[in-house]
């Protein structure tokens, strides 16, 4: 036994956290037993806060305080444009940008055979009522540029242009400070392909 | 604003664990919502409950359950044989071994005077006089192998020889598994002076 009970679960409870180990775990829980008692509590507060408190907006699926989410309840963004995407954080990216100023529709993931994960597990049909009722012009897919994302982006296309909105995939490219020497052959396939006149 | 109010304040919040940053905050933030309810309310719960019910050892200041730890508490363990540590993570470190089957003394620290820490803000009073109380034979100062580590446990030498205990020191050498090429001189000349006889 080489913790008392209490620091024990405190342990085995943080090493549930992605990317923490046995020993960042127990790095964790010997800071929360150092730092001033309330500081400890206020993460605790945060954690049960957070969980009570945030809901799924009823129209994008983004994470929300009440019914709509931030961006939904924003009237200065445009709601005819439409960027899709798999999770909440990828919003956060998104919106880290600057350059999009339309509204968001959160999938809750991409379409997965080997994980189950088929169109009827993802908000697709309420992107499309979305489409009919809020007389959306263009979607932009920005699921993530992976079999699965590539998957449903495909998907989410056949599915819209019967419906006469315009789809768009976001690029795929070398990254800003990127080096033609260490990109794979897919990327800098797919830079070529989606060159763009100077 | 990127969050919603109480995604915020989480991700504040975990940003001020050690060696968490903004990502990886973000990264926690959104774990912590996606599983379910009860899960991140256990982790809220084991951090409620270690500061609630984590006291310290009157007798070695190790974390403890109650008046005294679980190592003072166990009857089978050599209360004449003493290591002195400076935080309670170290006697993690220390029971890893399985070497030791003595009990512990946690000095909160060492003596570093640049960060204002004198032998007055350490447990070594308390250490005294266990020697004194206890029969206490033989002391090892297994403070780290640092500026402030080695000047404490000099310092500590000092005050228990005319208490007629024994006083040692840990070993300092390479690591096992290191690799003289790459050990540093004073580590080397360190496994020099403290050679074996084989």
């Amino acid at each position: 036994m080489l913790y008392t009970p209490p620091i024990a679960r405190l342990v085995e409870e943080l090493s549930k956290l992605p990317g923490v180990g046995q020993k960042t775990a127990q790095r964790l829980a010997f800071h929360l037993l150092k730092i001033p008692g309330e500081e400890a509590r206020s993460l605790a507060d945060a954690i049960i806060e957070a969980r009570e408190r945030v809901t799924f907006c009823s129209r994008c699926f983004n994470f929300a305080q009440g019914e709509l989410c931030d961006y939904c309840m924003d009237s200065r963004r445009d709601p005819t444009l439409v960027c899709v995407v798999e999770r909440p954080q990828d919003i956060v990216a998104v919106e880290r940008t600057g350059e999009f100023r339309g509204l968001y529709h959160v999938l809750g993931g991409a379409i997965s055979p080997i994980d189950g994960i088929g169109p009827e597990e993802l908000k697709i049909r309420e992107l499309l009522e979305r489409v009919r009722k809020d007389g959306v012009r263009e979607i932009i897919v920005a699921t993530n540029p992976r079999v699965e994302g590539e998957a449903t982006a495909i998907y989410l296309a056949d599915l819209l242009k019967p419906l006469g909105v315009r789809a768009t995939r976001i690029a795929s490219g070398l990254p800003v400070g990127g080096d033609l020497e260490y990109a794979d052959e897919v990327t800098l396939g797919r830079a070529l392909k989606g060159r763009l006149d100077l």
